[in-house]
């Protein structure tokens, strides 16, 4: 399953619209994402696979996919290239769910719970390194150093995010710092490589990688609220998850901000405590709604996503551009 | 502590010559070691630090400055790049450590022990990315290509590895596909990328890369008879640690073809199945003995390193060239 259409009537249409353009797009992602992963190992395959093809957004290449086209690259190669930040993508949440002992990944048991944490570990070095190593195919230093950069910034994001796990004292500055990296740092890079194969001017490059940081933010913002909004079915994982890990997060933040001192007690002491009852949960979500943490959320993605296309208005009006101010809408109303 | 100098008679006295003789270099690498692996967060410096200076022999990063040397190419940037190889080597202990839940490193307590499972894994991600981050900062896309080559290659041999544990029809030919991928083909790129970075003829390149390939090969032989016969004390890590962990290595292998049915029924029945009693381990040793297993490994060992020297007779006969066959010796009567 590629970007989920939901059929829900508070999806705009033309956002429905703007994912069916798409479509051969992801058919071609999908063919990379099949072409260039493989180990001469069967296992490593399989976990690669389980991992690869389960239902990912295909966010990130798409973007690559789209900046490229921005700068006038089209062809094979930037979907190549695309196959780079998923694979990415899919190494770091091999290991995060090893580090943070997620219960459930996309609708299914995570790699570490089916085969133990050594292969989790081990394969994701392996796709770390299979996707460097494809980044490097292209005679470009300049896309292998974005790479590599960001996979260090992606480490630091989780090790910033453990080190604060818990504590009440996390406020927006450090929420930044973690989002940042873990995040917005591969969505920015992913329009980057794409517009650094395509040649784009600086000024291209740059608005693009500024696009993607917003963006990127946005979506963690969006993600971070549904960990709390989102229906367990629909988002393939069980709500409140963050909560459980004792994960502080942008809604959260704003809660200890606004909460009175009971309802902050309340509130700290069941952070990092596994999954709260439906009883529990349902006073957090109230006290989230109460205190604004929800909606300020979703306000400050929906300014960032506003930044985000504003970055775009240097590129000329075409369909690629008002696509891609299209996705960035989709972060915005996904439900999963 | 860099390669240690052993007071054992039975070191021959030019090659504690030659080891004296590379001290200068010793000291740049160390320097160039701290300079390049720094974070902005103090904690993943703390845990990069415990794996990076805690006795680590300097050979990568050595033979990069000598096949450097060998191609023409002296200054700082080959330190600076020889610090690559051996960042790897430490992202690659640390996933290690976690993997096989080894119980001591260098003497000391392995990260994971001290600091938990996700650290280490995160803060080898960090050291694997830094690592790539700085072999790209050369503008050879050759060096970066073959550095995340590489990388993948190492999980893919820890990989293989695993799913043989306790194996007992794992042979020759399983042997050698793990310890190319796992300890030999980086010690094989630390020499072909100071071949690169001194712009080396293909002929030159190729040389130094098999020299390395040989000498990894024997590296690792020995390595695999130390864990049966060194002194736990200067080993740094308990004897019989393989057997312990259900690793099959070549004495192993060799063992288990020659033994008689009791003896090779009984050798099975101790792998993996934790440190073996002292008296245990002695019969392990005896009976390694007596099939040939650590002789056999011995002389495979010592024909590699004669085959790697070989490889080095393109080059004039100069300083380096000799020091780098001396080396190839110390890698052979090592005791750690």
């Amino acid at each position: 399953m590629i970007l989920v259409e939901t059929h829900d009537a508070a999806t705009p249409a033309p956002f429905k619209e703007i994912l069916r353009r798409f479509e051969p797009e992801f058919k071609r992602i999908e063919e990379a994402l099949q072409q260039h992963f493989s180990s001469h190992i069967p296992f490593v395959n399989e976990v690669s696979a389980h991992i690869l093809f389960a239902g990912g957004k295909r966010l990130r290449p798409l973007l690559t996919v789209c900046a490229a086209k921005l700068c006038g690259k089209d062809g094979d190669e930037p979907y190549k290239l695309s196959a780079v930040p998923e694979y990415l993508h899919a190494a770091s949440l091999l290991h995060d769910d090893v580090v943070d002992a997620g219960q459930m990944r996309r609708g299914r048991l995570p790699a570490y719970k089916i085969w133990g944490n050594s292969p989790a570990v081990l394969v994701g070095d392996f796709l770390y390194a299979r996707a460097i190593h494809l980044a490097s195919s292209f005679g470009d230093v300049r896309i292998a150093k974005a790479i590599s950069e960001t996979v260090a910034l992606m480490s630091e994001g989780e090790i910033i995010q453990l080190l604060h796990a818990k504590n009440p004292k996390f406020d927006e500055e450090t929420y930044f710092k973690v989002i940042n990296r873990k995040t917005a740092a591969l969505i920015s890079t992913s329009c980057k490589i794409g517009a650094l194969l395509g040649r784009g001017s600086e000024q291209k490059v740059d608005a693009l990688a500024q696009y993607g940081l917003f963006l990127g933010q946005a979506f963690q913002m969006i993600d971070d609220v549904l960990d709390y909004t989102a229906d367990t079915q629909e988002l393939g994982k069980a709500v409140g998850t963050d909560l459980a890990e004792g994960k502080i997060t942008l809604p959260i933040v704003k809660a200890l901000k606004e909460a009175g001192p009971e309802d902050r007690k309340r509130l700290i002491s069941m952070l990092g405590q596994g999954l709260p009852s439906r009883e529990k949960l349902e006073w957090v979500r109230n006290l989230l709604k109460d205190t604004g943490g929800i909606a300020y959320t979703r306000q400050r993605a929906e300014n960032l996503i506003a930044s985000a296309c504003q970055y775009l208005d240097i590129f000329p009006k075409f369909q690629t551009r008002e696509f891609m101010k299209g996705l960035a809408r989709y972060v915005l109303e996904r439900k999963k």
